[in-house]
């Protein structure tokens, strides 16, 4: 039966943790999903084509390659997934599209605005269904926050507090590396924060205007591991933003790598005339809810099967999804669209508003002063 | 290269939930680890032969049988797995042993502890691996408690408090179902009871004695849903005892399916000389820890890559792991089992001590008196 | 204005923690609450006077006494507040019925279950006031639990999981001390376990059988600080037990003080057929509540001002009581009672229950069978 | 003993529930401490004569005032604690330091800064001991939280991340009173915010630079209680805003009165390059700490008796202060202070320095730029 679907062909280049963490979604998602197509994974291309052919056999790709051209060529690959360093996202990107398939991009678009901005529009005339990476808004919680705001369950939005925090640069022995070059897209707010304000957007709607302020904490690290050279470091090690929202609603955004004890706290709290909304990944199964009423007081929710992303794992509340799963609702939401249902997730113009507006925070906090997006 | 490695054949008896968790956590395994083996999914056995094939078509299995003695017989199948109702885990697990095939067996092990018996003493004759499905055990922060436990950092264990809670039978009107049926090792303490059970065993090893206290608070409850006709029963809706392990310490343990907020609150609290550590289901990737020292006050640990079962899924601190990579966990130790590689797992001769153990209980609640283990 | 107020003269014996606590706890109702008596500080006792007479000054007493029967006969006192070693409360509380006036007296009402009766017995005699220090159960939350318990908004109830748990013992060379002697109703359970015993007989009423295991862990003592000797210890570090209640609920009970972590962990859940409840010591302006309904889930509950017990101190919510203010609210709700306004607070035959329930948990655990309350 | 101490003779001016909260906080300092004084309560003042005899018969004071003026004339008091209305502060702490007393004002100082500014340079001149009742600095564990800060144990600071948000204007049905007017000093920045930026600079020291966010949700609200009539509101619901410390620390302020489901919500998060700690005033008694370490993770820290402040009330830890016992701290630190023992708490030149920090963030928001403080 299975046989007689439409084969959709993926091609997936890049082989590090996210080359992984796609390859594994692409796999669950073919055995969690009765998907519309057959999922066949095709190529797996790495510069290292050693390397690819290897993580091509362990992975369960039919074949490999060295250059990512070539993959992006097959004629058996129908959608191709990006998982490069960041500079690369670009050509790659426009090669797929000039090639007129499905590009499933990670996070960021580009390095810079522009080349962003190029991509999202060659994105709408290839006319082809396009994702970036944002993950996080997949998680069955997210999507019901959004229900509830969009619902007005929780009245008028009046206030969004949004932080990203991890430690993992905390320490100022760890090394330089590429997340540390703007050049790369590095630094707190390109790393972490823009998940935070793709969270934004997606609850909340366009941002109007915003102030920041960002700040090197560790003006230079180890040029790599256990070296005795220092390295200067420009990026930011943190930085802060005030937030006006189109909907009227008003708030802050912090976004650091060294804020010792949080491993992912991609965290918000939305209040409303009618209630109060709050969120951490570091607990992804659970929101914690407030609603005017007789007898207020936050309450905890947590994931079930009443959520159908949750439901396609498991049948039964309180078990929990793990942070793979939203990656895989991620790929199951894109073949969902590639095949004409639904169009959930953040596509590429949608990628570029998210850069847009850390262009914004960006261009504020160099020029201490509000910066209003239409500017950028 | 893979293709040199020596074939695994799976063989799966049963499609309900279950089933299905085992079919992701081979197809996962697959994917997310490096095995010393080949893993085909062979065949899949479902009474009913025709979803048994539809069944066998989505979830990637060769081919399908309706009479699970031919999976059992079936030369190409090596390891079979069993997630039937309660009552077939017995014979099929036993025609498995007398096959000499691995056999890997949704818990209970059986409807009665003296099936249980012949069982643990028909895999030691057979000398094959076997595993019983305590999947809770292959969380990497429940390898953490242990490790923290057998190392002497919490000092002498002197209790443990036990909880394993769920709601949803707190309904008067959730309907009667096999799990009401002491014949189908139903109620409170068999379905639910037994886990925690498991996990206070590999903690802290055999309890020497217990008392314990059974009741039954919907003595009534429609026959199916949407019934009007009302169905006794018989089995527990909560089960409470006292335990005395072989190591001096003492506690507490309860089960119900009737308390309501709590979906998945498999929880424990263990103190020793040294510390206190403590765990919830329901927050599966985290522990609270309190040692002696100058500052105490508990500490919530979160699951990262410093532990194997979570660096497996993830390379980064923080991300989560969720309900169904327990499962992958426990199919991957009992593979690497087979392949001689740690015998890591509940195997038959445990799962019979679990049973066991429940035994004891429900023998000191109706007797109203402590009871010895080796009464049993 | 206040002049014409009758007078209620207190006398206090006992000049230790609690003896301070006492003294606090009257100087706080009288400036927190309109009583309907003017409160005047009288007496104080202690058998080292010099200690009496300074204590007296400093906590504003009129005069002081090295003999306790002279309080006790001291026509100007009409309240006795005992605070004094529990072996003491016996000899002073029979005193004081005897001159027939009101007796406040420290938890335990004595040393033996035997002198507890008489105690009880000879204040129904005596026909006055009584009460002892259950201080935990004036605390408004409690008063809220009790509310939403007797009202039925939790349905039947069906379990109670209790724990009182310090670890101001956990360090083995804590010294040996009168806690550490069951001639002084020493042991986990008579110190703190009593605490938990009076909460649930508050909240469920009463305790229909017990069975119960209680050990020493660590053997012996230092004699005292800093001592080279060893002195044996015979009473429990920790009790656990199984509870029958005679409103058919079923529960377990824990205590111990040398569970690492916890300071005042008096904490119980108890579930009802229509929802759950949950409280700790350790947060007492808290209660987690889960009511069956359409999004069910944990709430936390914050005391505030619609609760009388919390506007008395303060008309905001969330501002949070103190330990020292639930005795506040002990001594007032004594007072109203003194004046015939209501009756809340343990009074001797109260204590004496929660003493008799003690005595039959130390007998279960001593003869390792469930003993019945009407056997005590 | 005690009658050969010198008199501290106290003078409070308002019968609000500041005046209550006053009141009890000198009782219950007198009942707490040893004091190196006799603290009499001499004066209650109050423009309604009869309410002020009253309240001075209710609560312990010697005599009462119609005219505030003839309090602070009484040679009898020494100390003149201030509680009325914003607006009547200047002129009654001026005529306080004109007469050469100590003065205790409430927050805010002043209704504008100018009179703030006044204020602290009439204290200087006049010698005395001034303190504003910023009391939230008084709870022990916040004395930790500067202790961590200021020995190093967190590193250098990097970050604050600050919120103050309750809800009891989050009804839009919520009547207008004078803390909806700028006259009066109202707002959610003047009257919850202060609070914060007092505990920033408490904490942290010196704000160079904000920029800040304020706006009104709800742009009128009913005249008074069940009006018919609405009247415009001008103030700020909420104001949200950017610091720059002069330690070189960045971080975030939100301050609401319509945030649903908290009471008192003044919560901070600073971090620093060796660990990261949380407060919740809604949790008095905790800190989170999460240092670095071998195993990190955040800690609870309970309030115990190591803590002087908590020593005070209290001998075990665990036990929790109450809100009303702040207070006490600060009228004690503020004798202290008057008898030349130590200078704890805020005093005007503190307090001016706080109501500039507001006025700083007033200005950014209206100019929607950054302001540095020497603006101000």
């Amino acid at each position: 039966m299975r046989e007689s679907l439409p084969v959709l062909g993926i091609g997936l280049i890049g082989t590090g943790f996210m080359g992984r963490a796609h390859a594994l979604a692409f796999h669950s998602a073919r055995s969690t999903f009765d998907l519309p197509v057959q999922l066949k994974l095709v190529a797996l291309a790495d510069a290292d084509a050693a390397r690819a052919e290897q993580c091509a056999n362990s992975w369960g790709f039919e074949r490999s390659h060295g250059q990512w051209e070539h993959l992006i060529n097959d004629p058996a690959v129908h959608l191709v997934a990006i998982t490069t360093p960041n500079h690369l996202h670009f050509p790659m990107a426009m090669a797929t599209l000039e090639a007129g398939k499905t590009v499933y991009c990670e996070k960021p678009l580009a390095v810079t605005l522009q080349q962003a901005d190029q991509m999202q529009r060659a994105a709408k005339k290839a006319g082809v269904v396009t994702r970036a990476g944002y993950n996080y808004q997949h998680n069955p919680m997210i999507v019901l926050a959004r229900q509830m705001i969009d619902s007005g369950e929780l009245g008028q939005i009046v206030s969004f507090q949004g932080e990203f925090s991890e430690d993992f640069m905390g320490d100022p022995m760890a090394a330089w590396s590429w997340r540390c070059e703007a050049a790369h897209a590095g630094g707190a707010l390109a790393d972490l924060g823009s998940h935070l304000l793709a969270m934004a957007r997606y609850l909340l709607g366009d941002v109007e205007s915003v102030c920041a302020d960002s700040n090197t904490v560790h003006a230079s690290r180890p040029a790599s591991t256990d070296s005795q050279q220092q390295r200067p470091i420009t990026i930011d090690d943190q930085t802060h933003a005030l937030l006006r929202f189109a909907n009227g609603a008003r708030g802050t955004f912090s976004s650091s790598w060294l804020k010792h004890g949080y491993k992912n706290h991609l965290s918000f709290e939305i209040s409303g005339t009618q209630g109060t909304l709050a969120f951490d990944q570091e607990r992804l199964n659970e929101l914690r809810l407030c609603r005017v009423g007789d007898r207020d007081g936050f309450q905890r929710l947590l994931a079930g099967p009443s959520l159908p992303g949750y439901a396609a794992f498991c049948p039964a509340p309180g078990h929990q999804l793990g942070y793979n799963e939203l990656k895989t609702l991620e790929v199951h939401a894109l073949i969902q669209a590639v095949c004409g249902n639904g169009n959930d997730g953040a596509d590429f113009e949608e990628a570029w508003q998210v850069e847009r507006l850390a262009a914004a925070i960006r261009l504020a906090a160099r020029e201490q002063r509000w910066v209003a997006l239409k500017e950028v």
